[in-house]
């Protein structure tokens, strides 16, 4: 395998996490090690809008110390988006783009951290580059919340969500317990579009039978809103309290979202959100029982104050992996993660194809839940459990409050004139 | 002043905070030394609830180490409710069995953690062991999220909650800053019934001009929903993203508030919530921007795994002023705190009569708010600004998870017969 010199080009898509910033952290400094190859790195803003834009700025600009602290910042630093770039054969214009502006910038990398509808965009532009002959090694980084890839044993971000949610649950369980004989009923809403990992995260912080939660419902056991009902009279007759954590995915058994408000987003995915203000009124009106709910939204994604280590440093090692690969020669795959052993838990990167990823969505084994399908199995605790150890350690200001890395985010001069096809 | 020898209650009330078990730990690790005057110390299950029911627990049946590790658990642990004991002289059944379980228990201290509801309750059976002769030394602490007490400088319990949600608001606005082109818009609710203060703390995150939050809403500045709308139209004009923070008791310039459905708690306090799901639709369907939001509701005050030192040694250290003044013959007294030097900042415990908290609401300052009423002042920085300081340890389990306290709750052996007037 011939060494390919070029350019890098790091990119971020779809929702942020806590830790997507240590996997671009791991590309850029590995990259930075192989500088006799790639000479230049280039940060897209807005993700595959940047690039198509040709909105790059140069990471080679930025300090160390603003390169290190990436892994003790939330969200996307270098831009993020949710964009569908249609096909590549028929709508070819944008992938033609694209590949002028790597070709201007003599980029021959391109590393792309995103959740599955990313990780089609970036097997999209390998097709491409393939089919037009540019030399291009493309290599996705597993990231989301979600955690619904296939082709990984987690994704990266799902491990640090778990944790502060799991955390959140104990904290406002302990609420409810103190409250209930006012506040008697508390839900919490989990992300989670089409499988209920996040929600069955929280199982972990159950340590004793009648702590919170008492209840999860995930898009893979189909829901009842009778069942539900009958659910949280029997708990509150037994406990006099009830902490429910509910999927914002849950789903009937026609497969109907419970929150479906009839709006798609740009993938054509149904918008969803208020799953638990309606089940709080459903609890209220049918039961007559005080109820109230959080939704964490997203402050679930980006708790980097109280991440996992695990995550943080998978992520990282992904990172890493993903210049390694590409250096190799590899294209079209993605980093995931490979369980090597249990116990001790031990996983370390692997690839997947991108088209793999791309098509396919990781459900929650139903098996992770328990017979009732509203708690978790055994099975789901050896899973998730080794994810959540560990504190990622962050920088604090004399005020008390997080210090964050920010790119001062220098311009690439652009090189080509301003694209003119619709985006 | 002769010493009264006698038995102690501690009991907790109303919405819970990350540092209310800090109060009580400052209170019984304080009596503890003090064993040959305060023989021996109960916990009321459900503050005044659990004395009237008569429903007490041996707190000196409680390990050393439980008692310590209060100060790293959230909520309540002794157990709260919401419970308005009614008028003492018209409804004096209720008052006279709390004095009857106290003198069933030979209890002459009483040691209320609560807001002004509380420490109106704690007022009242003051007041009305003293027309009945009973010896008794109330003294109330002052504890609420809210920030709302007069006679004190602040609250313990608002610092860590504050601490939380600007860190919460740097995190999520990290995201709207990654997705602008697909979320322009985030607006998050804070508790804060009457007040701004809870809303006005996440000015704190705000660093740089342009960081979130962009715009903040408090109770104390009439809310008027055009203008609202002008706001986030200029801000998305100039950014492209707009960050609102919003209290959930803003109120038109009527004084209705806009998210006012109508229902009322046990206090005749109207229930809120919903607002930022109402300005999340208006933003939607008046700009047509796409806007979600966060609602930390408990969650946010009971965020342990993020709270403030600060706060936290200052609650414990009133818990041991409350039960210093109490020795020394003090009744009828809350303890808050006193800012005796801004810079630098040193705050000590200091006395204030309960009437006068019971009646009163502390407000937001408008010269706390900048002219437009839309962000913090410089004036709020200084006030704020060392409330948020500092970290609490805690204790974390093998699984990654905090560990917080669980009393055993040994019953005290029942003395009387049951309650049997309405409750």
């Amino acid at each position: 395998m011939k060494t390919l010199k070029g350019n890098a080009v790091v990119a971020q898509s779809g929702g942020p996490t806590a830790v997507t910033n240590s996997s671009a952290c791991g590309v850029i400094e590995e990259a930075r090690r192989h500088g006799d190859v790639i000479a230049q790195q280039f940060g897209a803003n807005n993700g595959i809008l940047g690039i198509i834009q040709e909105d790059l700025f140069d990471l080679g600009a930025e300090s160390f110390d603003t390169i290190t602290q990436l892994r003790c910042t939330p969200s996307s630093a270098i831009g993020s988006c949710r964009y569908n770039l249609g096909d590549p054969f028929r709508d070819k214009e944008k992938y033609q783009r694209i590949l002028d502006v790597f070709a201007a910038h003599e980029i021959r990398y391109f590393f792309y951290v995103g959740g599955n509808d990313s990780m089609n965009t970036a097997d999209k532009v390998n097709q491409y580059a393939q089919s037009q002959g540019y030399d291009l090694r493309v290599v996705g980084l597993a990231k989301t919340v979600d955690n619904d890839l296939v082709g990984t044993d987690h994704c990266p971000g799902y491990g640090s969500a778990a944790k502060y949610l799991a955390t959140c649950v104990m904290e406002a369980g302990r609420d409810t317990e103190a409250m209930y004989t006012f506040d008697p009923v508390t839900i919490t809403e989990t992300m989670g579009r089409n499988t209920g990992w996040l929600a069955a995260a929280t199982g972990m912080a159950r340590r004793q039978p009648d702590e919170a939660p008492h209840l999860i419902y995930v898009p893979e056991v189909p829901f009842s809103l009778e069942q539900f009902l009958d659910d949280v009279r029997e708990v509150h007759r037994r406990l006099g309290r009830v902490f429910v954590v509910v999927s914002e995915g849950v789903k009937d058994a026609a497969g109907k979202h419970v929150a479906d408000q009839g709006t798609v987003d740009a993938f054509g995915h149904p918008q969803l959100g208020g799953v638990a203000d309606f089940l709080r009124q459903a609890v209220s009106r049918e039961l007559g029982l005080k109820t109230r709910y959080n939704k964490l939204d997203t402050c679930q994604r980006n708790a980097i104050h109280f991440a996992s280590r695990t995550d943080s440093d998978e992520a990282y090692r992904s990172g890493q992996e993903a210049v390694h690969q590409a250096l190799a020669g590899v294209t079209g795959m993605m980093v995931g993660l490979v369980r090597k052993s249990r116990q001790p838990y031990q996983c370390v990167p692997g690839l997947a194809p991108l088209a793999e990823v791309a098509h396919g969505v990781k459900a929650l084994p139903r098996e992770f839940m328990d017979t009732a399908g509203t708690h978790i199995s055994e099975a789901m605790r050896e899973y998730v459990g080794p994810l959540l150890r560990g504190e990622v350690p962050i920088r604090l200001g004399g005020d008390g409050l997080p210090m964050f890395s920010r790119f001062q985010r220098k311009p690439a001069p652009r090189k080509l004139p301003p694209f003119v096809g619709k985006n």
